[in-house]
């Protein structure tokens, strides 16, 4: 099945539908119109049926998807089948919270080391795993087939780290460094960018009020 | 000026313009055309100017924008010229990474209170600040002028948690709880949905490395 060519609104949906899914199925629904899951996603049906023929259609039938078949798949395509083994690096708050982020584990991102450049750190350990100087990472990231990189340090050292870390055979960066890196075309970076969201909130925030101010006038 | 029925995606790159602006700014960059821009931030020149319309253009002329006013024209349209007052509801490890994120406050996001239900962390302080109990956030909502709640709780209790908030006159949820909330229309929500980050990052791997394969066959 061909998967190319699928636009990026379309895939930031399937962890969604991924989510969904796996709700109806904890709850025992065994199939679902795209009528029923527009209802529950806040998504017209029509999008619904247009998303998923991005992958062959998953094959409704008069009286719906098969949840668990839908789940499984979508997972697959989310490459959630596999297991990835992934680094922190920055061993700071942020680095903590999302090592401590269980939930990760359970869809097979196993968190495998962290990395930090501070000595004053090396040794001290985050669920039970301990922080290593970055001298060691490209032994790390070989010896314990780690493929993404989680990058929770501050922009200024960002980009120097994540071409090291590209260096030593990281295939995907998933950056919360305030800022664009420039990596090679075949190294995949998702950014969460929390000053930016957080900008988005003030933004709607500012627009509601204003609006609101204009109606009362 | 109308800031009507502009997109989604026009809004969630606005925070992008303003950092790459900011940056510009801080090396004393005083004009730059759309062209420049769109050389350093891998976004056409057109969609550049496009974005701008919506907010009457910024009149660039023959030489460009001026810089240090689209910096501060976009940060207003963003609600940077506001201080905001934020509480954070979850006192967990992200709860906690969140608070200690000194950078928001420099945009005029002041981190005022913490809550969680867990007696254990009442008293317990983050960044000066003690945790307290969630029955005190009707009174300290109101008492500190607090419009922004950082949700960072699990799922199973955001639903409930939003309510409440909403309830004491919480204007604005940032949402990390894995659940997409259902809150009045004039409570706007921005969502962190981590794990959806991650695994659109997994899809990106998993999708360059069928067609690694599929290229080698």
């Amino acid at each position: 099945m061909a998967e190319k060519e699928i636009s990026q609104a379309v895939i930031g949906r399937l962890p969604r539908y991924f989510r969904f899914l796996g709700e109806l199925k904890d709850e025992g629904v065994e199939r679902i119109s795209s009528q029923e899951l527009s209802g529950i996603m806040n998504v017209t049906a029509s999008q619904i049926r247009q998303d998923f023929n991005n992958f062959g259609g998953f094959g409704q039938q008069g009286y719906g998807y098969n949840v668990e078949y839908l789940y499984q798949e979508i997972g697959r395509i989310l490459g959630l089948d596999k297991t990835h083994h992934l680094i922190i690096v920055g061993a700071g708050n942020l680095g903590q919270a999302l090592a401590n982020y269980m939930n990760f584990e359970r869809r097979g991102f196993i968190f495998t080391g962290v990395f930090d450049n501070n000595p004053a750190l090396y040794g001290r350990k985050i669920r039970g795993i301990e922080v290593r100087p970055m001298e060691e990472v490209a032994d790390f990231v070989e010896q314990n087939n780690v493929d993404i990189a989680v990058l929770t340090i501050p922009k200024n050292s960002a980009e120097e780290v994540a071409e090291r870390l590209v260096s030593v055979g990281i295939k995907a960066i998933w950056n919360f460094a305030h800022v664009d890196l420039k990596v090679p075309k075949e190294v995949q970076v998702e950014n969460v960018h929390l000053s930016d969201s957080l900008m988005k909130l003030s933004y709607m925030l500012e627009r509601y009020e204003k609006e609101s101010r204009e109606t009362n006038e």
